[in-house]
């Protein structure tokens, strides 16, 4: 940065937000610093702003490629990458004054909504016209903003998609200083390329969303949780495609492998109804959620899921019911923070063809063994999404580990996260594991954006001289 | 172009893709002179080469760099907005030979296929597996690849999404002759910038596809289809809200206003069984189709359907069966023939919210009337995507219009093409009407791709000096 004028620049931001959403020095909080990554060490910004509208956003960016001051986003802080992470010489914009729900569209099914609005807040908005956004990652803190910086998944991803397919268009400041518009209340358009989508998922790299367009679905009133354990892991995530066949659509279809299981039961004082001797007898565990909006059909359902576990090998299986069905997702939802209680030390999530989760996962199991190291985990296997514990305190080690995981998922056919994304904290496996042609044509993209490189300078990429 | 040496590139060509699979001169047939696009003018490009694998058409794009060729790609040459006209100077890769489905990997519901791959043979070739490639605009002899270009809709999207829905992963040549591959078998990734999401609807101007990962879903063995008479065009489109908002989840939800049924009824020689009565005072048609793996269930819900459309004010109500039904979809697929055959002189295909079409179709009746000019269609209603036929015979008057409609269709949220694409036919409107700082970004974002500026010039952006 050009240290010359800060105070100047300081001024600027301060003219552009008002003096009172302008955070500096001292007054800077310890949870700027970081988001929910284990990996990446917090860093206290210079200066925090606080728009309140996406002009003012357009603004700060623009000021910030002035005074050649890096700039990074935040919308909740829940990311599991460190894209948030910002940098201590600066500027971190903070969506938490733009968190209003603007419109719920119920003709068009959709809703716009702010950057910091919260996964919890829009719920609240779209249940009274019986809608839903379905993107639900395990943190419903989670701001929407951050859902398109990191084209969040979550559990229903099965069913519905992730950020990506429910995001229909964007407000968006560029680095310039310019506001676009992309996509709209459509779900189709073939009017140029795909700015909306080339958006999402780029961590605040590229362009920062100031307003944002989602799609939502009718929200259908009638649910059931199953939860089937199965005495071997293979078994379980064998079963998966022979359930996404079956054509009964479940929107979750979750595995939890025992020891994960039993961090929840524990860590959550579930009671799930599985005698001690099942329990005892179980690898792994396979839920899955179905919905419809007759009651009849659901238990119809229900029943057939409940044969085709059975023929898959299941040891039994259990209806969850109401409460019970609620606490096991939000258990699962939570899983992140149990991981992180009894003493994870990375959390990861590559994907990978849902075929693969069988030879993948005993890949990953010979590899932990050999390292001396734990990985246990969950994962929307419908996806073929691997979350993954890594227990390895000694950091060569892991490193070392988690590159031979990653490459093993992308020599499977997959790629490193699913729906964390790199950030900071695994830049430097994708700078390593991935196609150089690949990089150099994202860097050649992320310059036609922002050639000044003053957003999230650092993520996904090396920084570069300035 | 650099005319020096072409005689050198001709032979480079044809030591690429041997002598066989290169014509040039009079051996370039008319059909590689021009794609289905009413209004762009037909050009014989000097050179077209038909390679037989990625490496050939990666070489090729090597060798139109250094010799500063323009080149232009082709599948089946069923597109509607004139991107697959080549450039007289230019080179032509015809994907004829890339037309082998490669994998049906029912485990994962994904194809792996060649870019010249016609849908027909996709579908034939899922149908064994159960599966089926949901993509489905008006021709089955439509490639692929011609799919990802344009980012092609058709009727089923309402369920199932367009392209960009169900294309997950690519082998991609690009400009420089390096050959990349994006995404895999999976739904979800969050590693690095979306490369398959950039490539697909760019019309040929950043990379070509040598490769598709299509997504496949299970084809459900009970369907029916619903015809619903209305007295008003108004009627028809206000209720299409309120049957997504039912969550029947029907897959296809079309209008087709009365003139354009009339055309499709003679032309196809349907019969209906809609009285004389009933026609005559109906201006326009809902048709919804549904389908189930349950055919209790389906029958049960084209009940509800029955009642809902007659609250929402259908004259009446035909459910058909079998034959009837299919051939009224393959009708309605053959509009833009219908519409061409009786001397249609552009057919468009602008999208709006859905909730906004009984408004932009009054503004369109009243541009039209103004003009002088006949406009009229159906469309999948469902998304909001408008098909209009333009009758209008003076080339600056119907220009006129489409700039008025267009402009119509933007303010109302939309944008210019829903999924024919813009091309050359519609580059004008979309320079004219679009941000500039859009333009200006998707500019700079085509210089990245393709800094030499060989990948279809004159296509979405007017042709620089080289």
């Amino acid at each position: 940065m050009n240290d010359s004028g800060s105070g100047g620049f300081e001024q600027r931001l301060a003219d552009i937000v008002g003096q009172a959403n302008l955070l500096t020095g001292e007054a800077v909080g310890e949870d700027y610093a970081h988001d929910e990554c284990l990996t990446v060490e917090p860093a206290k910004p210079r200066y925090v702003a606080k728009p309140a509208t996406a002009e003012e956003t357009a603004e700060l960016l623009k000021a910030a490629g002035e005074h050649r001051v890096p700039v990074t986003a935040r919308g909740s802080g829940s990311g599991l990458s460190g894209a948030a992470r910002p940098r201590p010489d600066g500027l971190l914009i903070s969506f938490e004054r733009m968190n209003q729900v603007l419109e719920v569209d119920a003709d068009n099914h959709v809703a716009v909504v702010q950057p910091g609005v919260t996964l919890a807040e829009l719920d609240e908005k779209t249940a009274a016209a019986g809608l839903s956004y379905t993107v639900y990652p395990g943190e419903l803190s989670a701001s929407v903003g951050g859902n398109v910086g990191t084209n969040a998944g979550g559990m229903r991803a099965v069913k519905y998609g992730v950020t990506r397919h429910n995001v229909l268009g964007l407000q968006a400041a560029l680095p310039s200083g310019e506001l676009i518009r992309t996509g709209g209340k459509t779900t189709k358009t073939s009017t140029g390329y795909d700015l909306t989508q080339l958006i999402i998922g780029s961590e605040g790299t590229l362009a920062l969303a100031t307003e944002v367009i989602v799609r939502l679905h009718p929200r259908l009133p009638h649910g059931a949780t199953v939860l089937a354990p199965f005495g071997d892991l293979d078994q379980v995530v064998r079963a998966v495609p022979k359930i996404i066949a079956s054509g009964l659509d479940p929107h979750i279809l979750e595995y939890i492998d025992n020891l994960t299981m039993a961090a929840i039961v524990y860590k959550e004082q579930l009671s799930l109804g599985v005698p001690d001797e099942v329990r005892d007898a179980s690898q792994a565990y396979l839920v899955v959620s179905l919905e419809n909006r007759d009651n009849d059909r659901l238990h119809a359902d229900v029943e057939i899921l409940g044969e085709l576990l059975g023929a898959l090998g299941a040891a039994d299986v259990y209806v969850l019911e109401g409460p019970a069905a609620r606490k096991l997702i939000e258990a699962r939802e939570k899983a992140f923070w149990t991981a992180k209680s009894v003493g994870a030390d990375d959390v990861i999530d590559v994907v990978i063809p849902r075929a693969e989760m069988p030879a993948f996962l005993a890949k990953v199991r010979e590899l932990a063994t050999a390292s001396e190291s734990g990985a246990v985990g969950c994962g929307h296997a419908g996806d073929g999404n691997v979350h993954l514990g890594i227990f390895q305190k000694d950091p060569a080690k892991r490193r070392a580990l988690l590159h031979e995981i990653f490459a093993a998922g992308m020599a499977a056919g997959g790629s490193i996260s699913g729906e964390h994304g790199i950030g900071h904290a695994k830049k430097e496996h994708f700078l390593e594991l991935e196609d150089p042609a690949k990089i150099e044509l994202m860097r050649r993209i992320k310059q036609s954006f922002d050639p000044l490189g003053i957003l999230n300078p650092g993520v996904l990429f090396d920084q570069e001289s300035q």
